[in-house]
């Protein structure tokens, strides 16, 4: 039996997020496996309510388990290393990272009570990583978080690259910068690069991105020009704008302070790990109270309105004795991850009534993206000349608009969303199976499946309501007593004026009295006929038909 | 007693959408009143589930009801006349439009079984409606539908011009240009303006705004050029935008179809009305089926991702026998609101996934906004000279930096937000009280207040899900059999494995055999206990804590 290459997107591939994809080598069905990433994604209000953490499913990786060689982690960010706590102990196999990345996978594990002793450090290329079929290499890349890394991933089928997140920066403030030679080098090597699996979270960005080292002027001369406290939030984990944030501040003449625990730890394993250096003093929040406004800088968390961070807690009020007022200044260093909008413009909205003056990137001065735009990917395509090239990490129109580059390009390709295996052995990719694939959502402490119908429930409960009934059937089968309802987010009154609560009782009692025994005798028609009842009334009180719940309860004879 | 002119807004400051907004002239306490629209705004998941409109809590007026005049409408989109079939039964004064608004509001009124008597057409200036003190012209002004004007409201305190929604357009291909010649003769009648209150939706858009007919020659070039069926949506009101779609479409050589029972009747009541002259030919659903793709151009109905609409439709597959494929293209010729973002972008994936090519408005050339933006504000200030500017129709972001322009440029002016009442009668605009005032929601058929909890009870069961409870205590105050669970929208397993009904159940059943009789007897008392107990189980358990309704059945002695 010959032996083939595939390639499996289970999360990134079809959304921005939740990044997981598998690579394998081997006879088809045998194929020796490696995992690059297991990241998360988040929830919202409209299709996940109280879900805490969203990531992929990887029930074929579990029915898989023995053919996993090892796990590898391209960077620290959320989407891309997440799941880890969740998902590993399904998996545990081998986990390769580099240092930073690696340490703050550890802290994630021991946060969860797990061991972290799976997690190996590795150096980038060219010291390489031989697991089963496949040599790994780690290529440093600039992006927003250090030591992010493409992989180069040697197979007897030829060489895989796998961009993990990037962009073109050749002075990136921390982290190393795009190195066109190394690349060069790398697509001359043996054959040449057989697959190309590119980031397309950028596509539609037409202009060429920019290096975050240009960030730093504006943001210092910004904040020169404020008079009152300056506060400015961006992502925890962009630790380079943490740095160029800071460093302005401090160009500035102010006093800096870190607020919010994410931030803060970030700072913290960064230097550990030696991938943060000169990182202006900072004081603590207790020290930044008496610092007289016009003194005063803080780099806070909660950039995308998250409830809890230190953004939304300041638009709300005092946070740590810290408080926000007439004159001050608030500065996203950030955008707006698409669906966050409104929670961002909610606490615009609050600090704009304490006095506030808000200053968002609309003109884009005071944030650079972390990933490559189009014009940066036309480059990386043209330097690495790639004779598969495989759209990752997008939407489908990002896949689309990616793959349908590399058509005009003449190089082959295909768009692979999760679920999808293609067999890459050949001149072209192949699509040769579809994997029964989708989501797991973290809910308190428990992994649900998003089609489980727990969610769903919770959505039709927030959109309709909720009716509870309760009869009691006595011991010869005759309803004991009046039904009882009770509403749950439901109006009190409808058309009648009259109780709502009140009239579903009076009806479903009218219905129990001279019901047929058969029906009372039957627990399936009794909790149907009484819920249709309790719908039509609804319908004709307040014009919606509510979620209903029977609870018949039957007295025994003793 | 002396008497004042006062301004109220009801809705619309502070926001974007559900305007309305009262004015007053009399001695305090007694001024006679005027209302100026009574639009809704929209509910979304995060804070306002399975609602169906929004709109201001008219409390104050009803108390008042006596003392108002009239309700003018300064035009017929949703955030300016949508409320008027649910607030008009509670207000009951004449209503003043003119005839394109008045027929859309008279189809309103119609389709919610009431009468449409009440409202009375206007011709726009030089006539005038005197009300009370007031005397009311209707100023035509260029907006994204015909007839829209701006109020000119002499009272015996000065003169008020409440623009209403507006943009600068001498061109607007269809509906009235915005005529300098006119506003600076209002300018110059008699004192001048004392008070402008002015649409601040736009305020942060600091290019000049442009004419919709810049748009006909990009449409058609755009839908020229495409091989395939072409799709374009906008908002069903923007009958403007219809007509420079279809033409455009025309133009390109392709028949031309309405899809969308709010748009085809739009274009049907602004024929009728005569303010939509030259509307191109348009074909029939069923005849556009036989219509070749490359010859064939759909303007379809929501532009926001409406799930109902015909893009959302499309999207999900056919409708009305008409269905996108490979090689067609669909165009957004329309801003996305923020807050919908996620519902659009799901749309567009799905597109994608067809083949279709989908094109937004990022370039700035297939859409116009219908507001002022901050060039045009600047000039309309300017040409009017208010000895006062109240910024209106904005969130309070929009409301204090159109606020700060007039302070920049000398102008009396305060931030007013709902339910905040000025005092306009001297040369300085006076905070003189802060009214109750809120949102009330339209619930299926029923009106709610947006605090009245049952919302938030929706929401609550969308976050943490639904424990019910049942317990029967027999005439002895003991206990009778078990306690009965059931869970809506929690997961079925937690930690322990074992299925978390039956662990609540034995839990309750175990507390409830040892409980001590003063807890039994006590209904609160009893529903606490259970209450809590489920609860912490559930902590344990899955991590959460839920909500929970306790039904305690008690057997009386016959």
């Amino acid at each position: 039996m010959s032996e083939r290459l595939i390639y499996l997107p289970l999360g990134g591939a079809g959304e921005v997020g939740m990044n997981a994809y598998v690579y394998g080598y081997g006879p088809e069905g045998k194929e020796r496996l490696i995992v690059v990433d297991l990241g998360v994604t988040f929830p919202d209000m409209d299709g996940s309510p109280g879900v805490d953490l969203i990531m992929a499913d990887t029930a074929w990786l579990e029915a898989n388990v023995n053919r996993i060689d090892a796990i590898f982690l391209t960077h620290g960010h959320e989407d891309h290393i997440g799941a880890m706590p969740h998902l590993w102990p399904k998996l545990r196999a081998p986990v390769f990272a580099r240092r930073f990345t690696a340490a703050l996978v550890a802290i994630k594990m021991e946060e969860a009570g797990l061991a972290s002793d799976m997690i190996r450090v590795v150096e980038p290329r060219p010291k390489a990583i031989d697991v089963g079929p496949f040599r790994v290499q780690f290529v440093p890349v600039s992006h927003s978080i250090p030591e992010s890394s493409a992989l180069i991933i040697d197979t007897p089928a030829g060489r895989v690259v796998h961009t993990g997140d990037f962009k073109l920066d050749g002075n990136p403030v921390v982290g190393e910068p795009f190195d066109p030679l190394e690349w060069h080098e790398i697509a001359n090597e043996g054959a040449g690069i057989k697959v190309l699996c590119c980031d397309s979270t950028n596509v539609f960005t037409h202009n060429p991105g920019r290096s975050e080292s240009t960030l730093v002027a504006p943001l210092r001369d910004f904040i020169a020009a404020q008079k009152g406290m300056v506060v400015t939030t961006t992502f925890a984990s962009n630790v380079a704008r943490l740095k160029t944030l800071a460093e302005a501040g401090r160009a500035a003449g102010r006093s800096v302070c870190l607020l919010g625990r994410a931030m803060r730890k970030m700072v913290q394993v960064a230097e550990e790990a030696n991938v943060l250096k000169g990182f202006p003093g900072t004081i603590q929040p207790e020290e930044a109270v008496d610092v007289p406004r016009q003194n005063l800088m803080l780099i806070v968390t909660g950039s995308q309105g998250e409830r809890r961070a230190a953004t939304a807690q300041l638009s709300r009020g005092k946070y740590l004795g810290l408080s926000m007022k007439e004159g001050d200044t608030f500065l996203f260093s950030s955008k707006v991850i698409p669906g966050n909008e409104r929670g961002v413009i909610k606490i615009m909205n609050a600090f704009s009534e304490m006095g506030v003056d808000v200053v968002d990137d609309r003109g884009g001065l005071y944030h650079v993206s972390g990933h490559a735009n189009r014009p940066d990917l036309d480059a990386v395509h043209d330097l690495l000349r790639p004779q598969i090239l495989i759209p990752m990490h997008g939407e489908h129109r990002h896949l689309r608009e990616h793959a349908k580059i590399a058509q005009s390009k003449g190089i082959a390709t295909e768009i692979a969303t999760n679920g999808t295996m293609l067999d890459l052995t050949g001149p072209a990719p192949k699509v040769v199976e579809y994997i029964e694939t989708g989501r797991l959502y973290l809910d308190g402490t428990v992994l649900i499946g998003a089609l489980d119908g727990v969610v769903r429930e919770r959505i039709r409960m927030a959109l309709n309501g909720h009716v509870l009934i309760t009869v009691i059937i006595d011991e010869d089968d005759v309803p004991l007593g009046d039904a009882w309802v009770e509403l749950m987010g439901l109006p009190e009154r409808g058309k009648s004026g009259g109780d709502m609560m009140k009239i579903i009782e009076d009806e479903l009692s009218a219905f129990l009295e001279s019901a047929p025994e058969k029906i009372v005798r039957d627990d399936d028609k009794l909790d149907e006929a009484l819920r249709r009842i309790a719908r039509q009334v609804a319908m004709e009180e307040i014009g919606k038909k509510p979620e209903v719940t029977v609870v018949v309860s039957r007295l025994m004879a003793e």
